[in-house]
């Protein structure tokens, strides 16, 4: 793992502040050497579920008296455990928020000599004409202007970085979930995917505090939108797939669909079916881990 | 509270989702008429600090075998604590996560029928040209390309909404810390606040997992940036500003500064002074707080 910055330079102490790990305080190689996937979701209690749900698949030893712990627990902001090869790391809410963490997950494997990583962000997201439950593995990532581009003030100039992701990988999984029995109980699409920085006016919702618009405006846009391809609505593909693509590391998007937003916009689907469909990306990605652990050994 | 929304009607179902309630599932007037202070800060764990040193400043009484509860912990997105008319809540990371808890805490304050609220956002945030540890009172808010609004892609479009903030209650809040013994140990300045939308590039960091610039582009624009009038960068004033300007909701931001970044990039500082500096924000907002309700009592 390369950094695309001449100004870390080995020897010099590295505080990752946000997950408080460092070069200095931290065996960093020891701890990590080994990590072959990062997993990234928004919620820290998912990514708890997700890390113990791969103890299984993988079937992962754990020695007696032991158990997951978060590695990160020095600090609050993010939560982020180690299961064999792979990493379940949480990233909060919108593009700002997973920014950091992948800024600190790429120079911790930098720091600790990893090599051929493959990312994957696991989340949640609003559907545009497709089944609540649907899987979106994400083609393209778009922002709220529709431009498959994150724009991002830097040194005070508007600085725009392509968000492409792997074709393969995305292809690979579209494959495994048409073929896994497990996938069978939904549906699965590859779509360009809609990256907001805000879940309210930023995703056309007339349900927020604040709202200037009325519904048939709401309905143009949002019919504009999915004519263009896009079939899932979220608030960070957009820089997970521009950060991927600058550091050179595949990467995968897979989002289920937790309602259709050509319908409403409020989450009043029960809990249980919720947390059951979130398990969907899980699976999905579980599944490739564990094929591609299979092939390689 | 009035909702700048029309079509929030009485009588209709809101599920509040990313704090878990609602207006079917809770009677939100039974548990937060009372509410005339909301304080927002990015970390769950300070956010219950701050409202268990709530409970000694404001001597509320706690019933025995009681104690203080995260009201949102039908959810792990965000934390919300009570503390008599005192709401704790934390808000994330980056201008996307505070948007949403904006956002469901109006609703929440208008579905409970609360008025004359005032909001803070207590935070930390790299200091420029000034002391580490000092206060920082938000006189002004701008954007990474030092513009005094948040611009927010909304149905396709660029909308631009003015980041003003009160400037009698940031007066008040100087004039205080000017007063008070408590905040005689650090310096605390009323200045304008940059708020970016990501940590590393966004605020010309040298030390991101990327980096396409030189140090001495850095200090050219840190420079700049300060000579404006700028003496803070943190990830969050904008949106909060804005959005109290549009509800009409007397806030302000009251930051610590963890480092001089004139000087560096790393948060290098131990653990202990950090979590000392972060309760100064703390303690001059609870002080404003007692004061208020003496004066109303």
């Amino acid at each position: 793992m390369q950094l695309a910055n001449p100004h870390i330079k080995p020897g010099q102490e590295d505080v990752l502040y946000h997950i408080a790990l460092g070069t200095k305080s931290h065996n960093l190689q020891y701890l990590f050497h080994d990590v072959k996937f990062v997993c990234l979701g928004g919620s820290p209690s998912r990514m708890r579920q997700f890390a113990e749900y791969l103890v299984s698949v993988l079937q992962i030893e754990i020695p007696s008296g032991m158990g997951l712990t978060n590695i990160a627990s020095g600090s609050d902001r993010y939560v982020l455990y180690k299961v064999g090869p792979v990493l379940s790391v949480s990233h909060g809410m919108g593009v700002p928020s997973l920014s950091i963490i992948f800024h600190e997950i790429v120079k911790l494997l930098h720091h600790a000599g990893c090599s051929d990583v493959t990312f994957f962000r696991l989340g949640t997201s609003g559907g545009l004409g497709i089944e609540p439950g649907s899987l979106v593995i994400t083609e393209e990532a778009v922002d709220g202007l529709l431009r498959p581009y994150m724009e991002l003030a830097t040194l005070g100039k508007l600085v725009q970085h392509p968000s492409r992701l792997d074709p393969d990988l995305a292809q690979e999984l579209l494959s495994l979930a048409q073929a896994d029995p497990a996938c069978q109980a939904h549906n699965t699409y590859l779509a360009k995917t809609m990256c907001t920085l805000d879940f309210y006016e930023g995703q056309a919702r007339l349900d927020g505090a604040f709202c200037d618009y009325q519904e048939k405006d709401k309905m143009t846009f949002l019919k504009k939108v999915h004519e263009s391809g896009v079939c899932n609505i979220e608030m960070e593909s957009l820089c997970f797939a521009s950060y991927c693509h600058r550091a050179g590391i595949r990467g995968a998007v897979v989002c289920v669909t937790l309602l259709d937003r050509l319908k409403g916009d409020q989450i009043s689907t029960p809990h249980d079916t919720l947390e059951d469909w979130q398990r969907r990306a899980q699976n999905l990605v579980a599944s490739y881990i564990k094929q591609r652990l299979k092939r390689s050994t």
